[in-house]
């Protein structure tokens, strides 16, 4: 089994702490925790160990949870690093992982050069397999790329055009907004997501913009993209319902509309902390015209990078396996597919 | 088995469907559905039997559900219904299960009059047992009716005042409001809940009064109660803490502080759908002075009312079992208890 350890607790960091313990090609050797909050117990309770600074030990002790060890020990103890902790930690992170010699994977909060490549597991795996350091992209990306890698194999996407709305923040941040406004992204021409896409995919032109708007439950993408040759929309569904990751829903059929609703059948389905690993495509709204394809898309922000976490894993621990298998294995652990079933 | 017919599927009925399931007193015969949306979709893929409409037969089956019989069918295979419609839709089908000599569970959205007695387990659970038609309280009456009836078995509770901050919309509500605004949530003088909870409880004087605000997670509640005698904090927590139903959360030490941040625990927990069949009392907002006891507690409100159902159920069946050790078998089932451990 490969000593994967987990530094950072949040919101990636927990769900793919999750994910390690249910393959078992890993092990996890535990988390690193800087305070003995909720979370630091839960984890503890589920037998998970817990590496935390030597000064904090003692406050972890008073509150019940017991570490297993210092941060030291935990990089000694580990093979591959996943570094889920707050943007721009990791970087700062990188040094002490070379020091200790151990490859790492980062998220996309953090700078592209974290890392040798910036990874998309339907656009990049086998240019992974090996590397030491890599960095998933973030939820955004990782959900524009999953369907312009998808359509560029098939079609050969030319440029592609992104409107991202995003959440404005995640359900337990309960100091961020805005709570009654909708609000540019930022005051540049252009979001990083279509920057960052190109990292992945060069040859696509990908320009993106962004608002922020008052909700906390998932990210809605309007994408216009543009192919070599036309289309129709058969075509476009055929290839979208190839993909375990992306779902396609019928609004008329299922009732599922928004991105609340989405969410509540996630709940129905007992998915945990009902997350959606796979982009939901709204089939009512693909529109194909020409050379040219859009449609609407809902991405949960708060989940959808798990697998690419797990196939990151893959590649640099250099498992030899094909993509597709890789990708199977990892679905299958996550329950990716089962919704298709009753959407 | 006690054979247990559902009719109403929505918040409150696929809660209760899920731990009548887990219960082997009881068989669920199936629910009632009116159209063949994803969740009729997830129901019949789990096994559910679905019992529809005649008119409504093929439309289900054109979505690949396969119906198992008609209303008629389903009142006559059931031995106790629970009745989980849409507020007001329960009174009209009180006609049909008395023509069918079938007792029932009522929502509290129903008027009082649908049932013999308005139910709160650790309030009137005696009195209820061997019933024909009762009344589950709403989720906020419920979330009220545990701690006064708590607090008046040890302390004799004169008096309490009540300030409901209730949620706006349910989570999967994309169409109710307000989102912005803070709204009474009645012209009249008091709102429902203290005159409510007083068919339950009657010889203590409640007044409550409720605003709604643009939140769907939880309802808040802010109690003021007189008893008898002085007292002071720490019988308080002490009486409080016995009860699996009612969890103490101290914000300091756990870091949870908002509605927010408790359903993010829920998740963490992977309680199914985040319920959270407790009332959770904010340990620090607990001030006691003489005979004055106030609190402030979150009430989840899809889910708040799932135990007092499934008690309910021992209840009407006349399940020969003292109340504590039905409590107990409820609670059980539900996995009420374990969040004490990591709160």
């Amino acid at each position: 089994m490969i000593k994967v350890g987990l530094n950072g607790y949040g919101t990636i960091g927990k769900r793919v702490a999750d994910a390690v313990l249910k393959n078992s090609r890993f092990q996890l050797v535990g988390i690193v925790k800087y305070t003995p909050d909720y979370s630091s117990k839960m984890a503890f309770k589920k037998g998970i160990n817990i590496y935390v600074p030597p000064e904090k030990w003692r406050d972890f002790e008073s509150q019940g949870v017991t570490p297993k060890g210092t941060i030291q020990e935990f990089l000694e103890e580990s093979s591959i690093i996943i570094d889920a902790s707050p943007s721009g930690k990791g970087f700062a992170n990188l040094s002490l992982y070379k020091a200790a010699g151990k490859p790492a994977i980062f998220q996309g909060g953090e700078k592209p050069e974290v890392a040798e490549l910036s990874f998309s597991t339907y656009c990049n795996y086998d240019e992974a397999v090996g590397r030491k350091y890599l960095r998933v992209v973030s939820c955004n990306t990782t959900g524009l790329l999953r369907i312009l890698c998808v359509l560029h194999k098939e079609f050969n996407v030319k440029r592609a055009r992104v409107l991202v709305i995003r959440r404005g923040a995640d359900p337990k941040e309960d100091a961020r907004g805005p709570i009654n406004s909708i609000k540019l992204e930022s005051v540049e021409d252009v979001s990083h997501h279509g920057k960052d896409a190109m990292l992945v995919l060069p040859n696509v032109k990908i320009i993106s913009q962004a608002v922020v708007v008052p909700t906390t439950l998932m990210h809605v993408q309007y994408l216009d993209v543009e192919v070599a040759t036309p289309v129709i929309k058969e075509q476009v569904t055929e290839v979208l319902s190839r993909y375990a990751r992306i779902l396609l829903v019928d609004p008329k059929k299922t009732g599922l509309d928004s991105t609340s609703k989405l969410i509540e059948a996630a709940r129905d389905f007992l998915r945990s902390r009902n997350d959606i690993y796979e982009n939901v495509v709204f089939e009512n709204s693909i529109l194909v015209s020409g050379n040219s394809i859009s449609l609407i898309q809902a991405i949960h922000q708060e989940s959808i990078v798990v697998p690419e976490n797990m196939d990151a894993l893959y590649a640099v621990a250099g498992v030899k396996l094909p993509l597709e298998k890789v990708v199977e294995e990892t679905d299958k652990l996550l329950g990716i597919g089962g919704l298709k079933d009753v959407f």
